[in-house]
């Protein structure tokens, strides 16, 4: 059976051109290019396998990534990788690794905080590894309220050094990646005092561990915060405890691009803007929300190709039905795999968004930083929780053999769903669009009439504005009622919230719509994204549906015309699902689901599978003597148990 | 800080009797004895410790589930334990084992299908555990579709033995719990084959190892299918692969209740109706819906007492507001809270159902029988999505510390989540119930007013009968316009699980309601359930308003003042929050929580776990020489990875 491809049928039935579909998921062919070669490169190398990562233990599985990082770190060197071929590689060995703060957190922290002189110090070194850096900001009792932070750093005039302490249990700074086992230094962020004044949180750069032997430095108290959810999974990572007791560093490593402390102990702004703070939000918001394409569309990319293989039932002519016929699949699948191509197109959107504000707070032109700001933190929190959901969908998707590790969707799992909380709370970062929302206000009502006008962009996108805006309203006179306004914002916050959601889907929906005005070639390309955009849409609408009949957009006569219409879309996607999936161009080495395989032959491999765990090593399990003999002999009584 | 009790406060402000209130939720006075005193003498005894669970590698893991379940069995045997007490020590020591499958499948469907001479020879063997038997149903390409199985039976009259065999790979038995490792029998699904014709799936009892030396019999392949979702949960279980190759065993060992198959070798009915076999799974399906309100409710306890330790932002008089004081947050997690108390009182219900079809069948009375069958099925389908859901609901509420396994949450919920999948997919069942609900039909409009109109259990009734009627009047209109009325009901079949879902909630709302009207000792408590009866039928309308507005049974007007009063809810339940889960009763042992503790001493003793994690150990993690240290010293182009 090896080599033949299982959905070969499948993939005939596609009406449009795969490779073009390719092309415009990666977003250019650069881009594709790139991340096809690399993908390979990855895939091809036996020292990036990661099919035994859930059988092993915590120590064994930490080790092993250990030695992943070090095998990629010599691959860039070796192979001279640009740091966006680098980049790419870290994404495809797919595994949760101290690097990914070093990089992305660490470097970027120096980069964007540290003075011109910092940058030269520090900024060379932790290119070339020399040391190895975290993020240390949350603490054991404050995670979302920054500001909340006890950590202290005082400044001492007398030896022009800070004291780094944690007064406090709560104040140990408490799941920051990298730090636990691994990191050299870090960016520690604590109260500024000056002078027994408290000027709030700043980022000061401390050598936690000895470059010699690795030891914790005098006064710092460091370890692994332990076994998070899943298997594998998170546990690659050494998320980090760490106490400072009366810790010193000197003065110039306080990270003193916008505010200084002088050799006199004095505290001074510097005439760059605080924004740019938020500016680097809105970068690390919107890698998170491509992120959730990548996420979501490995997942769903599993569940449509087993769910093309897997038959139940319906048995006619002595087969039974492909799971992926039933309209309840569909109805379930189908809007997930929309969503992926949805996401994917908003990230597009936010990551030119963020050149945009870049390049215009360069300007010191602050305008649009609000707008930009509110708009990654609400699609942050929508796509990062459609996400987590979705992934779960398409393991339940997969019936009983999603809940097996090989399916690989439990760890993808417990991979993603920390995305729901890091970087803002869902919830909280909806309440910030909520609060940026309370402004602007339409009216407007829906002229549907038959069930085909649902395919028109600007049919969706005015009832998508309608309701969105008419929450809102609806939100700002029930505030208007209510005295003390912060008050009456947090006792309607639930209403909120779902004011600010419904605010977040028409960016979502109209930058779809956005993207098909765009010129798309290939054969069939932009009519199977058309095909996408009124399912996610029409999902949309169909899930959020009191919203849209209770504020008057669209009558229940045209919500029933949507579902319809919706009904009619599945079917058109059923041709096309395998090829629309397989355009996200994965290996299988990524997917890392034996459910999942380009090729279909999903049986024999799963049972190939199971053989390989550690159970199965002998016939007679380990405690059979101890524990199972006395209890089928009737010699409990006198076991030692 | 020992012995304090730091939800004191919380506790005084509870507006209603506690301990009357665990007499309720346990069902009886007695209930609440046996599982008060069994669950105690399961925290206090050290064998039974499970907080270094999710540490484990796999056969540590599993090596330490034999010796748990051999512990239980010797102290159900040293305390003559009566068989509900045995039940409950099984219960409170919560960790999936082989013990499951035999006592609650093996024992059973013995007991079910088979005559009173195999029951007599078989069962004895089994209560005294001298052998251990699993049910061995499911096959790698077959779930759902029990009447597609592959396995075979075939009668050889030569010998008198049937020939069990597993034709294909698709053929192998996969999944069935106690199989991989420790059973020594099983009951085993295959369709019967005598002269050639084949009769249908039938059970027989297949012995799979020697009761000498554990090794498989001749012709048995047998082995467990691998790491399954989650660290712990269910890896303590060995779900096994099973393969026969001609294993022949004797004709009496066919389950002859029902149908036999003569020394001739002919086929042929009992009189036994076969209705029994839906009985049994009327019986299942309620003990899985139980098991949803004790899951959620674990949960919520969990989150609502970490939600009174934990706060965040707000910072009035210097102190932090407390994380359950905030709208949104109530707003999710109170729900889930009356969900708990709404899933006991439905199972409460079914339990009676379950013994009154069973009175009725003996009497041969089948006339409840559908009803009850598809009650069972939607009520499981419903309840166990939302409990799987609210679980990582309730994870989410705790922010980021729900990620770590010592909060207990990541590890409920990988154990708990496969009740989605098994005993029937939940849109499989909610299908089932559609089928039967498409006949009877009604017409009504509410008569809402003002929010308090809203509190009155017969407008709330009366809106979620109008509801679900209408919701299956307008499928069964659907249906009537399409000619082929199964191609129909394929084509629906999306709404026509809504209609369903509708149909369920519309039970556990009258069901909650109907609890109300008995007679409920102790102060306040009754007025405390029916405030959560209130958050949670208007909960599920705000969930819903789209079926409720679009069918016409309210207005978008009545909508609103029931989002009102589901606010003004929220505030009263907000008091006796903490009463409320505490009245569940459990012991931190069962818990397994360090958010959840009874104390609410969070954060001292999260800072202690964390040093037991292996990663600890050392203060240098091992492979630090290996592969940081080369690659810190730039020494990675000679180091061997």
């Amino acid at each position: 059976m090896e080599g033949v491809d299982h959905l070969a049928d499948e993939r005939n039935k596609a009406q449009f051109d795969v490779e073009e579909m390719k092309i415009v998921w990666a977003g250019s062919r650069h881009a594709f290019e790139v991340s096809d070669r690399i993908s390979r490169l990855v895939a091809s190398d036996p020292a990036f396998r990661k099919d035994n990562r859930t059988m092993l233990g915590r120590k064994e599985l930490f080790k092993n990534t250990l030695r992943k990082a070090a095998h990629a770190w010599k691959r860039i060197i070796e192979l001279r990788l640009s740091e966006e071929e680098a980049s790419r590689l870290r994404f495809y060995v797919d595994e949760p690794a101290f690097t990914d703060l070093h990089w992305g957190m660490f470097v970027p922290a120096i980069k964007g905080q540290g003075t011109e002189e910092q940058q030269q110090k520090w900024v060379p070194l932790a290119y070339k590894m020399q040391i190895i850096g975290c993020y240390a900001q949350t603490e054991l009792g404050h995670g979302s309220n920054v500001q909340g932070l006890e950590t202290t750093a005082t400044f001492d005039p007398q030896m022009d050094e800070f004291i780094i302490h944690s007064p406090t249990l709560t104040s140990s700074k408490w799941w920051p990646g990298g730090l636990g086992k691994v990191s050299t230094h870090a960016v520690v962020y604590a109260r500024l005092i000056t002078d027994g004044r408290d000027h709030g949180v700043h980022g000061f750069i401390v050598q936690l561990r000895s470059l010699d032997d690795h030891l914790p430095l005098p006064g710092i108290t460091v370890g692994d915060i332990g076994m998070k959810f899943g298997n594998g999974a998170y546990n690659t990572m050494d998320n980090g405890v760490l106490r400072f007791d009366h810790v010193r560093i000197p003065r110039n490593q306080m990270l003193m691009r916008v505010s200084q402390v002088t050799r006199e102990g004095k505290y001074m702004q510097s005439n760059v803007p605080r924004q740019l703070v938020y500016g680097t939000m809105v970068y690390v918001r919107q890698t998170i929300v491509a992120d959730a394409s990548n996420a979501l569309s490995r997942a769903v990319c599993i569940a449509t190709r087993y769910s093309a293989v897997r038959r139940q039932f319906g048995s006619q002519n002595g087969i039974e039905t492909q799971v992926i016929d039933y309209k309840t699949q569909q109805a379930r699948l189908f809007p997930l795999l929309a969503s992926a191509y949805a996401f994917r197109f908003v990230g597009e959107w936010l990551k030119w968004l963020y050149m945009d504000v870049t390049q215009r707070l360069q300007a010191n032109d602050f305008s649009t930083l609000p707008e930009a700001h509110a708009c990654t933190a609400g699609l942050k929190s929508l796509t990062t929780s459609a996400t987590a959901d979705g992934i779960e969908e398409c393991r339940k998707l997969c019936g009983g053999h999603g809940y097996l590790c090989s399916s690989g969707l439990p760890e993808l799992f417990a991979v993603y769903v920390p995305a729901c909380t890091y970087e803002g709370d869902n919830i909280v970062l909806l309440l910030q669009v909520a609060r940026h929302l309370m402004k602007t206000l339409v009216q407007y009502r829906s002229n549907v009439l038959k069930a085909e006008d649902w395919l028109k962009p600007n049919v969706i996108l005015e009832a998508f504005e309608a309701r969105a805006a008419r929450m809102s309203v609806a939100c700002a006179q029930s505030l208007s009622k209510i005295d003390n306004p912060e008050e009456g914002f947090q006792e309607l916050s639930a209403d909120l919230v779902e004011a600010a959601a419904a605010h977040c889907q028409l960016i979502i929906v109209s930058k779809f719509i956005e993207k098909l005005q765009q010129d798309i070639p290939g054969k069939g390309v932009k009519q199977q994204l058309e095909i996408l955009c009124n399912v996610y849409a029409l999902f949309l609408l169909h899930k959020h549906l009191g919203d849209f009949i209770s504020t008057g957009c669209i009558t229940p006569k045209q919500a029933s015309l949507a579902n319809d219409q919706l009904r009619s879309l599945y079917s058109q996607v059923r041709l096309n699902a395998i090829a629309l999936v397989d355009a996200f161009n994965y290996t299988d080495h990524f997917l890392g689901s034996v459910l999942g395989r380009y090729d279909g032959n999903v049986y024999p491999k799963l049972y190939e599978e199971a053989w390989k765990d550690p159970l199965n090593d002998s016939v007679v399990p380990d405690g059979y003597h101890e524990y199972v003999l006395p209890m089928l002999k009737q010699q409990l009584r006198s076991a030692r148990l």
